[in-house]
């Protein structure tokens, strides 16, 4: 079966299974997204593309931003990042403070909410206007020129965002925030405000595919930094749940509470889904339910 | 580069760099072997093989055994088996009981202690004899016919095995172990006490790369089953430093107490090292270094 | 109002509330006690005594019994018990392994039940024949010379120990268990094994009311052991009710999951309570209540 | 011996002993205190008054000074407090998130810094400026018309206070905080900015060794709110080292990172010691060994 059959055939099981799971409810804006909108987009490093459902609708990518601010990070500071935050499972929520207070600070790896707070602070720490430069590179590499941050989302994440307040001043406390916590906390809530289709989404992504390389030749990592990315979100990349995750779809990827996930095929695909209810651990239930049966169906995982 | 000229380079490097870590202490058994062996050998399912250093060297394989352990009870009761344990990263060390408490007694993932204890009360309850079932099967996979449990071994791991005493008890006092902890207790300190050599273990889990077949053809686990292993050993397969495990190497594998590690590249082969020194989160120093560097040179990893 | 007005007019109070709370069903013995069970017996320092209820019937005295075990280990080693030990309050549950962890084996106070159980051990350690040894010290303080362990309690509590187990064997893995821990768990069940009344509890231990002495004048701590122990049972006699305890009867004291209360107001008299029904933090509910109550009839606490 | 012989022993024994520990050096301010100084003072129910060293120097009471906002929102809210905050001891450090997660927001007592953020949050809903009511109830108390925050230490504070402020959104994030953080913060830290000296501090607190009643006469708490206070003091007055405390010392208390300490013993006197050096727990290294030398020489102590 190819992947266009295989999405077609997949998508279309999972439309006709009843709808479970409930969307993001603490930040505002987001209760204001259709809960049933339910969109694909899969592209191959072949250059072939597809997508059906609402894969043309914008939607915000929340969490799948880190991996943009990550990547940016690690081309400027190299494996010399790892000294602010680790690349280890969590183990719990992903929001917890526990873990951090036991491990002094340095957040277990740049996905959790710690992480990726750390690698803002190192951004703002290398650019006199990280947002501007942030939103530079995230428009190369997604090829979006016009892309803007959602001030409506950072705004409304902001208005609830005391867990994340804390978040940011306990890390600050043992040392490992190096800016004011409230700029750090103004760049995350507007990194995380950005608004992305999944054909957007698939196409930004698919250099993690491409060993590094987007689709037009430009480098964006080198093929040993991408190997680590893709290593990072398979052991990472959906908060409690990346062991099931590795288990039942047996892919790299990142997810958003947006609702939006993207998953990497090394050497073959860069695939995103977007469906806003979320399962018990946060991550969209249609999502991981589409994944699973695209890959049974195609018969390939990177195991 | 092939596998064979990467494997002796890899070997040869690793090998000239200073000794560092120390070898398991806490077993007394373990204290008498050579902390300086080092051995290496690889599989490849084209049937091609290829080992140096201290490769043909039985020594004690410990928690590598619990692969074999879960497939057989992956062969028993299928996705069943998931009612009893998870598949997440523990996020904690080997053999912690603040995960168990949180979690009522369901241990994380089958490769902790706790996980292959309920492993262990699992296969008691299928059979009548399940010490001598489960070598059977590990002489089948392995193809060692003559393959016995090491009682000396097995009596050292008692003499100081308190904390997995406290383990197995902790878990029965949820309700999680069905058998009499002593007789779990005694299934897995046997199972720990398997030794083959490096030869011998890259042979027996060729199947993990071989779609769950073994080099002669006889199916061990199906394909589905298979990928899942896979996920599972590179998700939770080195304790707390799987996620740096899978950063740096990029394959998932098992590691032993003893220094031994086994690593799958899925469709391509199945890679065995030795050398008793452990980093700081237990798993072969050398053996780390070896593969990361064998994957660097061979450019190849499922990322 | 005189102690035995108070008594009175509050065990009659509380016997008319409604029933609340569930007796101990973990173990299977103490499942076959009437629920409905009230008794409470005060002896006072000036040499008098009175009780109501179910005052005269025996009752599993469980934890209670572990102030006998550290008075008797206190005299024995003198301050350096507390190099084995603590003596601050756990914060969590009363058979949690996880402070246990995080403090490297070494209990947080005498009347958790990993504290109980190395006081058991440094027993153990001392005398030829601990159990004989530790039941003429009880005798002699209680002044009942034909107490006897309950061996069909203590089975009882053997067969379903499975967390005392652990909790042992953990211990011994930090070292902080120097006997064999089924020795230590068998002296452990016997000792929470003893069945006394009201009036033979509040008379065995009024001595912690009296400076140390016993009414007829033995010395069995001296009067520094005994505030000590006294402001120990304040701070940590209630598992994690403790503060509670103390916010509202303000008596240091000792539960005992049988459904036993022990209260001393130093100087001036001892009382006991039973019945069977406990709260969710394992107290005696009728127990607590009446306390509360007879505290303020009195109009006196330690505060 | 009199109180005042006991007072004047202990402080000359005290004093010849080297000194030991540190001052806190968190607080920029803080660290500018001579850290030899050591100051006693005693008042008692009788009118009677001594001190010596230091004891008219004023101090930064900092946690200290939580009593009085605790007396205070006890008089306003009675036992309906409770809701908001427990009475338990919190058996971790005295800013520690961790427990705070477990509890969902509930902080443990009203002495740890999250309990004292949440009487703070529940005085600014009492009142329209909550700073200038918080000043005057002290001043009543105290009987000190002329005292006033320190802004100096407030912001000194401020500045470094980055736990708290992660402590209070924290709070927030769970719902118990109602107010906006910023001014629960600037209250707080306000609050423990006071500076009172030690004949000022042990004179402030005899209401709580009185019944709740100043020594004029001036109901601040009735008798049973008194006897609450004191138990709180007992059980968790010195962050986790509450249980040493009661052990060595045997009285209520309070201590503050300045260095200060006061004890009460109910219906005898009021006692306050000072001296910057702190151990490792957090609490004047001196003040512990004073206090616990002067209640061995005065033989008395609540248990």
């Amino acid at each position: 079966m190819t992947y266009q059959e295989a999405m077609l055939k997949a998508f279309e099981v999972v439309s006709h299974q009843k709808s479970r799971g409930q969307p993001a409810t603490y930040i505002p804006e987001l209760t204001k997204v259709d809960s049933e909108k339910f969109g694909v987009h899969i592209h191959a490093t072949d250059g072939s593309e597809a997508g059906t459902g609402h894969h043309r609708e914008a939607f915000s990518i929340q969490s799948i931003s880190k991996v943009f601010s990550l990547c940016m990070a690690y081309t400027l500071l190299g494996e010399g990042l790892w000294h602010r935050l680790g690349v280890e499972p969590s183990g719990t929520a992903f929001n917890s403070l526990v873990q951090l207070e036991a491990d002094r600070g340095i957040p277990r790896n740049p996905f959790i909410n710690a992480g990726a707070m750390v690698i803002c602070d190192i951004l703002i720490s290398q650019f006199k206007d990280p947002k501007t430069e942030f939103l530079t590179f995230v428009r190369k590499v997604a090829a979006l020129p016009h892309l803007h941050y959602s001030s409506r989302i950072a705004e409304s994440e902001k208005s609830v965002g005391n867990r994340n307040v804390a978040l940011c001043h306990f890390i600050k406390s043992f040392g490992n925030i190096h800016n004011a916590p409230e700029e750090v906390l103004d760049f995350y809530f507007n990194l995380c405000s950005l608004e992305m289709s999944c054909q957007e989404v698939s196409r930004a992504f698919l250099f993690l595919a491409n060993g590094g390389k987007t689709i037009e030749g430009e480098e964006i990592l080198n093929p040993s930094q991408t190997k680590r990315i893709n290593a990072l979100m398979q052991t990472c990349g959906f908060y409690d749940e990346s062991g099931e995750f590795a288990f039942k779809v047996g892919l790299p990827g990142k997810s958003g509470v947006g609702g939006g996930i993207v998953a990497i095929h090394p050497h073959h695909y860069c695939i995103s889904v977007w469906s806003p209810r979320l399962n018990a651990k946060g991550n969209s239930q249609r999502g991981v339910d589409f994944l699973e049966l695209f890959t049974t169906l195609t018969e390939l995982s990177i195991f």
